[in-house]
């Protein structure tokens, strides 16, 4: 498959991608989705959580500091989603860690159609039932283990399910593409997965019939702006800042000559 | 006008600014106001919100990430800053896009007075009663009409009112500046537009009693850093930074050689 | 004492640093966390307070932002804390600001036995019972008295009480370290106190049974990446930069060749 198209999808159409997200990473995710051409909002009240997805083109829900009524507005945001049939991306941050997070991940799974879950590779082991502890980093799961987690979860949730880590994992029912673009640094760099999540966002958002193709497009072009912003950082800091500045101005050539996934 | 001396009031006083904002560009917010050598601060439990309006010199509302225990806030610290007779900005952040944040901005502007209603063409177009739906872009308004909207809205809530766009207007029942500084990549960089808010409730809160002036003049060298920030950029997280670090050390000479104001 | 060794503790251990922090300088925290070797999360939902808490190494409360339900919150994972024996670093943000902040600081501190209180010398003092008034900025306090009210403070809560400045006093009741690093820059970015509250946390939570020298230690290495930072800086945003950056690749020489802590 060909990233480029998907990002040209994302910049000839603008996107608006709705978020509730958590507090820790909000402006980065603002600021990634900007950065590719599209336009992010972030809303959360339940009085309006479907009137704005009710403007959008995709739903980006993040579990990062969640709350209790957080989550009640992420159900009605979904489920306006669903009505409409724009792509709905749950990032089910630091699932495994406590158990009220997957609680509440389950609950969310249970009250609306989620397009694609997405989390590392101990998050997403813990929503396929797995028995494993989220610690922050990733649990070490064999490659082999991974594609056949995402592809159960993904058979027995009805969605696209994306394991991001060295390698991210694209996989529905019948697909799974593997993505290897990306660097290290990004370990380093609060808000790296947070901003996936988005970067998945919007691209579903500008292709919306063709999910597990734009998602896996949109982690590599966002993973080659993150290789071309590490040629010159000096660290986090300075990376993070040429990862935007890469973003806005990646080039077809960028993209074609660098893109990384096995479908 | 002059905008410098309404610059050298900001670096003599160090107004304290109280903002109730989002959580989106909050870190933003304090820190353009700080970097311009005032003094931020972010309070917004309803048990202090009054307290905390009392020791500042202005006051800055951003319905940006409004909830309804957030607007009850926001309608005790601005009465309590009316108390004390300090300005009161209220950016109506995202008015248009759906009900609830056309109730509430109404709401707001019924409880307390406000001294600075400001947004973008469409945002105070829906504030002024016109039938235009936000979505997170102006709205196709001609620049004649929108100094009108500015001066119809200015007399009938009896304050001032900031349209900002390529242009910023200015205005109040007898007078219309027009700012004409700023550089595009703005409009790549998420939080430049609540900033310009936060900036003028800085110039403002040291200039109480020349509020249309002041906020102009804010606007003023806030864009002319933006302009010298662009120079040197290389995408729009570049430009942030270089915007943060060109408003610390704007001069006298950037301001007096680059300010374009249309009174 | 050397610094040195309590950084390499942070690096072999990566701590999991639990925070209950404010909304404006949340990310720069974790990213401070981070930036060092350690691990962040930031949880506030009471139904998960507890059980993050039991995952970290060390606790961060900081009142910045606070509101009543979020210091119950602070209150469920301190006590969480206190059963598992790791340090809790408490920021007594904007203390004396609002009588609000000074009865939740005390309601804190009376409910769970915290392990180090920390903020500026106005705050601090506020705590201590002194009549101060904080407005951002330090109150006019001279040195010698900052000493003895840290000395009287950590004897009467039985902790460590540590006072940042231009001076930071790491003080409890035996000892009284004083850390001469950092530069005047910090005093113009939003969020340099909050993370030095955090980057106590993990100095502590990699060396919880020295927590004065660990404190000293960290803000010693925080203040010494600062100084590294101001060199190259332009301005508050590129010098924040390049603090994390410096943080991220400080060496062994850099900390021993700069470090100033007399004790």
């Amino acid at each position: 498959m060909d990233a480029y198209p998907f990002l040209e999808a994302v910049r000839e159409q603008h996107p608006l991608v709705h978020h509730l997200t958590n507090w820790v990473t909000i402006y980065d995710c603002a600021q990634v989705v900007k950065s590719f051409g599209a336009s992010p909002v972030m809303a959360h009240a339940s009085e309006e959580a479907a009137d704005m997805s009710g403007l959008a083109s995709a739903l980006v829900l993040n579990i990062g500091t969640l709350t209790r009524d957080f989550i009640e507005s992420m159900k009605i945001a979904a489920q306006a989603a669903n009505l409409r049939n724009i792509p709905v991306v749950l990032d089910v941050c630091g699932a495994g860690a406590t158990s009220f997070r997957d609680r509440k991940s389950y609950e969310l799974l249970d009250s609306a159609r989620i397009s694609i879950i997405k989390g590392n590779s101990s998050e997403i082991a813990r929503i396929a039932g797995k028995d494993v502890r989220t610690r922050g980093v990733d649990a070490e799961l064999v490659k082999a283990d991974l594609r056949e987690v995402a592809q159960d979860l993904a058979v027995k949730r009805q969605c696209t399910v994306v394991i991001t880590g060295s390698q991210d994992i694209v996989a529905d029912s019948g697909s799974c593409h593997v993505v290897r673009n990306g660097v290290e640094m990004m370990t380093h760099v609060v808000g790296t997965g947070c901003m996936a999540t988005s970067v998945i966002g919007t691209f579903v958002g500008a292709s919306p019939h063709d999910i597990a193709a734009a998602a896996a497009a949109g982690l590599s072009c966002y993973e080659i702006a993150a290789e071309l912003a590490a040629v010159k950082s000096k660290g986090p800091a300075s990376f993070k800042q040429g990862l935007f500045d890469c973003i806005f101005s990646l080039s077809k050539d960028d993209v074609v000559s660098r893109q990384r996934i096995d479908s």
